[in-house]
């Protein structure tokens, strides 16, 4: 067992309905030192992927894909999901389902750090349904960029993102794989 | 020079009306190296305070509180702008102006990770007008805990920040601090 599924096990909490809490160490409390952890593996995983760029989602795939970031070297672009002033009229824009918000957002990206032929490293907290590292993937695909590879801090396999991620053809990792929330328990693959 | 302001005079865009664009290495791209190397200053510069918890804003304060946590070993937790369904309904709020989203935001921290008694290092890109920060300030105060020093990428100095949280009595440190933006230019202090 790695440090980050302890971890799960010992402060995560199942809400119910799929909904895993990791507040105090992943979602609104980090543990710096967790979070290198994770990135160095992550790192290790996609060390031979190619990849020139690591592209997340703001808000809670910054911290992962940042440390992922330093230990591979990548420059690191998070999705905005409301365009800030600073940002061109004229975006890479794709909409998501969130499942914690329970409403679509939108994800965008300036072609100012999003440019043709990049390698993309999607790097994010949970892969769940897919469907938000899904839009990432139309992100990079809208701005020419290929993507190389994927990485999720916590996969919850019972909601088929893998499956839905299939497509794009890549590696897909996930550093805790639960398989199942029944009855309160979390249980790995 | 250091490195933050080299880049700010090599990258970043005075968009006029005090609004600087560092959305290639900061805001929207992050460069982790750069990131690093601003974590571990911060760190030395706040070596002494006795700090307990680093506390920031999402979205653009999570780099450099991360960055900051892991050369402190400090957990770093981020204040939500809004409320996920995994926080806990009683919670600490305040609100303040967004100089870039032109409104009010809402600053959200749980109580279970800002906690009594704890001494907390605020960490956040940019002080300009301050009231971000002194938003961070007054939740840290309504848990009990006590403010022990206040750190930004990048101060900009004509906007005052400095004088409005000067009442908090801490230190207060910038790695970059720019004394105007007239006619198209960035002066450093």
């Amino acid at each position: 067992m790695n440090a980050l599924q302890e971890r799960i096990l010992k402060e995560g909490k199942n809400l119910g309905n799929g909904i895993l809490k990791v507040d105090s160490f992943v979602n609104h409390q980090v543990d710096p030192t967790l979070m290198d952890t994770c990135g160095r593996e992550f790192a290790k995983r996609f060390a031979n992927v190619g990849a020139t760029k690591i592209l997340t989602a703001e808000i809670s795939g910054i911290a992962p894909a940042l440390t992922t970031a330093i230990h591979l070297n990548l420059p690191v672009v998070y999705a905005r999901k409301t365009k800030p002033i600073t940002m061109p009229d004229q975006v890479y824009l794709t909409l998501a389902p969130s499942h914690t918000k329970g409403r679509m957002v939108e994800l965008i990206v300036s072609p100012e750090y999003l440019a043709n032929n990049e390698k993309v490293l999607i790097i994010d907290d949970f892969l769940a349904s897919g469907q938000t590292i899904l839009g990432l993937v139309r992100l990079a695909e809208a701005s020419g960029s290929k993507v190389v590879g994927i990485g999720a801090l916590i996969e919850k396999t019972f909601e088929g993102g893998r499956d839905v991620l299939s497509s794009v053809g890549v590696p897909i990792e996930a550093i805790a794989r639960i398989k199942s929330m029944d009855d309160g328990k979390i249980e790995f693959v």
